[in-house]
């Protein structure tokens, strides 16, 4: 395995090489420019390093880590919309930038495209990848649709909850590591336990995510904390607090998170009390730790060099520890 | 090959039998409105009828078949939005009965449920019908895009026009056959061959469309008739108009062009006088025979028995007389 930087250098080498513009320029000149505002490129990183970890070139597995960056930026163009987020990583939105059926198509188009880049590979290898592609990209609407229930619905219960996170973030993770391993060769066995690996280290994340929403160092969280809160989201702190919660606790969160008020600092303030009184704080906590020790668990299974699973594991705490 | 009617009993038995409600329902049930809202299932049609052109077992050509029109189904809720159309095949559009970001959605998970069918068949056989598809379907929305772009352009050439109709519509009835074919098994050669026999006859109907949108009859049409004459489209009908008129009929349409009365009488009479005086109707007419016999010409190069040759002539004639 190499280190890290080395393989977001493969990618952005091949992603250099494929960056043609070509007509009509309104479809694709708003592809070019969600691909080129980059982020950590985290999820083809993956692709390489899986096939390395079976022992295959991880050069090979090019073509599907693309697939996997071209859909997952697919997947932000779309929800950008649904959102209607102004900015993505600190540069307009598509839909912002162009206009909303700029967003539609351009988007159809990189989903097309990311299969596309599957056909460098032979046909059993190529109907392996697209099928588990296909089946992750379906989980990937499925659990964008679950958010969207969400919002409106008031009987979500955990057990949906991480259902919802699995499969809009935590898929995409394992998938793109067992394409790597396809691309390598390996077993079906070591195949499916990189995907676990990736699909609970996923899930720790997201659940780590909720958890820095409200509770994270503003100058190292990147986000704006307590966005959740502000926005009334239902994440795992909130289902945890509720159902610790006594009547009138569970009265106060209610109320909470019934009110927008202008100046939210008072109401960030009261609802992290609360995740911490309930003990919602402790539990999601627990929670990270018990995801992160499930994937980690997974490598012991695995038929690979030692050193292998401790890159891997080095791998997760680095993500874990938010420090990659 | 077997009368229409039984093709589409066969695609109407198979779509009955894959209709089952999934979960997140508010993902799946728009997916199910879209295809039960039926139309005459031209393309699936077509794939089944090439298999058994080509000697094939046209059952075993419904899942590509199914691809096809689910494909299809997903352009027109895409497309639906992005017009802001309210109606579809007389009923509300997807995004109209649910909202926008449903049609989105729901549309994203199509495309990728028109690739799932394609995991029916063999590595070989599924990797170029995916080929062929992810090609089709990248068209399709350059032919899409051109459309939008045509809409504030000037400088549309025919040739630009031809191309736009060629890629939105012509290449997806090509596909559609070819599939037929890759599935049947039957030569490179004879595949290609099938592919622009309906490639050319797509582009002859959308021509037909154009020419029967101002001079159709009304009672047959099924859509307004001078409905493209009312939103100013630069369809063949008025290109070949501008190229043959003279400086001051080109001033004359010109402006009927850039006006939208409250009652369109005159505009639409006055258009229509203009096509004719122009010679650009004549045009027209001439340009849909040529695309028409460019198609059946392939025919004769095809390798099948001769009464196959004249039936898929006899459907292209009906296709083109509109009684299908």
């Amino acid at each position: 395995m190499q280190p890290l930087a080395s393989y977001q250098q493969l990618i952005a080498d091949y992603f250099e090489s494929l960056a043609v513009i070509k007509e009509p320029r309104n479809l694709y000149e708003p592809i070019q420019y969600i691909l080129s505002l980059g982020g950590k490129r985290m999820r083809p990183v993956l692709t390489l390093m899986a096939t390395d970890v079976f022992d295959g070139d991880c050069k090979k597995a090019l073509a599907a880590a693309t697939a996997v960056e071209v859909f997952h930026n697919f997947s932000l163009v779309h929800d950008d919309i649904m959102d209607d987020a102004p900015l993505r990583r600190g540069n307009e939105t598509v839909h912002e930038k162009w206009n909303i059926n700029t967003g539609i198509l351009s988007g159809d188009a990189m989903l097309i495209l990311a299969y596309q880049h599957f056909e460098e590979y032979e046909p059993e290898v190529f109907r392996e990848l697209a099928k588990l592609f296909s089946k992750t990209a379906i989980e990937v609407c499925e659990g964008q649709q679950y958010d969207v229930d969400f919002e409106t619905r008031d009987d979500v219960t955990l057990d949906a909850y991480l259902k919802m996170i699995e499969y809009k973030t935590a898929v995409l993770v394992g998938a793109a590591l067992k394409m790597g391993a396809i691309v390598a060769g390996t077993s079906a066995e070591n195949a499916n336990l990189i995907y676990d690996f990736g699909r609970n280290l996923g899930i720790a994340f997201q659940l780590q995510d909720d958890y820095l929403d409200a509770f994270g160092d503003p100058a190292t969280f990147g986000k704006q904390v307590g966005g959740d809160i502000i926005e009334n989201k239902k994440t795992y702190l909130y289902l945890k607090a509720l159902e610790f919660a006594s009547p009138s606790e569970r009265e106060q969160l209610a109320h909470l998170f019934s009110i927008q008020p202008a100046d939210n600092t008072d109401k960030i303030h009261s609802v992290k009390e609360l995740f911490v009184s309930t003990g919602a704080a402790a539990a999601t906590q627990e929670a990270i730790k018990n995801f992160t020790f499930k994937s980690f668990e997974t490598l012991a299974l695995m038929d690979i060099h030692e050193d292998k699973k401790a890159m891997l594991r080095a791998f997760g705490e680095k993500l874990m520890n938010r420090n990659v």
